[in-house]
């Protein structure tokens, strides 16, 4: 394993830090969690699959409010407008026609009830840690470290790539109509991580700087494999589903 | 699972309260986690152990800032100079003779290197987000909340009567000086336990507030008892350590 937090030993050119985060991303990225091979080898259960949506809802749930603690905090209204498009992504125009609407759509398609899974009551608490570590973070670090945490959506192309063609073929009750919610998400992440890439490369001008991108980068792949982690513990054959959380036999 | 979300349906007398309070305990405290079995019937790894005690320093180390920001929250003056008391016990006089010293030793005991446990760089990813909701939850909910999450210390004299004499007798290389940390802990988590719920049944005179006191307990329980989830996934027999993670082996 890698230790990236010697990496920047002096300042690096922006092909070198972009080298850098694109390595953080082939080393730690959650497309290497045995969670996601279960997944895309059609090995997941359906209650395996339901705890998997159920969970990533809060973190969908949260993005929206982690962008706009994000344009809260940035002074330059070109910033600000074309970080809006995130939020736009998500809630859509009336809250509810956005991405996080299309992953409940995921969610109840899958058989899950739309307000046990909007209520996040049943999530996994260590996914709700999660998830609140990522809000903490966009609010209490510095805006240069808020946006490269965004950086994992360079990959995310990928994963979908993989995980979309795999459900379709692996699992006879996910359709298309499910999976909405990924078309647009490549050509969205794209333009969102071309421009959070573009932004780190002006202003990570010190080493001191660059050393908090790429640590940015690493806390936000070990947000998302630590949902996945969870996920696998609790619903795994072993069955260690903690206290209050969501019970496939419980339903 | 009793759902403790509709407990309080009217407002409940103090005794009442104080029953569900203790019902919350007896169903979701961490030992009755399957890895606190483990621990306390011989069956971990020394490894294991060690990776307890280097994610469990991440707990201790943010005891004191906790209170603090219980202590910036309150206004009354006696409060304040009872609950100071905590923030000694941990830091001692001089920040390094206190209870976190004393789990530092308890780590070194079993072989850990002291600087690479107080990094904290090595613990697990969602140890950090557990215990960073646990700081985030007493900065931002109600002080009566805040001071109602302390109240897993009406179990840990329990807890520490199951574990001490268990650890003693079942793993060879535990002695008394590494478990020293434990001594003072049951005589002070009494006294702080009767002074947190005598206040909790001060100020929980609504059934709102109750049920919010109630969820106060219901989340701490939630971040110990991921931490142990954690643990047992990362550290158990199939071994799957996230990266950058502390690895028994490679020192």
């Amino acid at each position: 394993m890698t230790d990236f937090s010697n990496a920047a030993h002096g300042r690096l050119s922006p092909e070198e830090l972009e080298k850098v985060l694109r390595e953080v991303g082939a080393a730690r990225y959650h497309n290497r969690h045995p969670f996601h091979h279960q997944m895309t080898g059609g090995a997941l259960t359906k209650p395996q699959i339901q705890a998997w949506a159920l969970n990533r809802y809060c973190y969908q749930a949260v993005i929206p409010r982690k962008d706009a603690m994000i344009i809260a905090r940035a002074e330059d209204p070109e910033f600000r407008a074309e970080w809006r498009k995130r939020i736009e992504d998500h809630d859509g125009s009336d809250g509810w026609n956005g991405g996080i609407a299309r992953w409940l759509k995921l969610a109840t398609g899958l058989g899950l009830d739309a307000e046990k899974v909007k209520g996040q009551r049943l999530a996994l608490p260590a996914t709700r840690f999660a998830v609140g570590a990522y809000l903490s973070f966009c609010t209490n670090r510095t805006l240069l470290e808020a946006v490269a945490s965004s950086l994992t959506e360079l990959f995310s192309p990928v994963i979908i790539g993989e995980r979309v063609p795999a459900m379709l073929a692996k699992y006879d009750y996910v359709t298309p109509e499910i999976l909405a919610y990924f078309d647009k998400r490549p050509t969205q992440a794209s333009r969102d991580s071309d421009f959070a890439l573009g932004y780190v490369m002006r202003h990570a001008d010190t080493a001191e700087k660059q050393q908090t991108v790429i640590d940015a980068l690493v806390f936000k792949c070990d947000v998302l494999w630590a949902m996945l982690d969870a996920l696998a513990y609790a619903y795994g054959e072993a069955g260690h589903i903690p206290p209050g959380a969501f019970d496939p036999e419980m339903p």
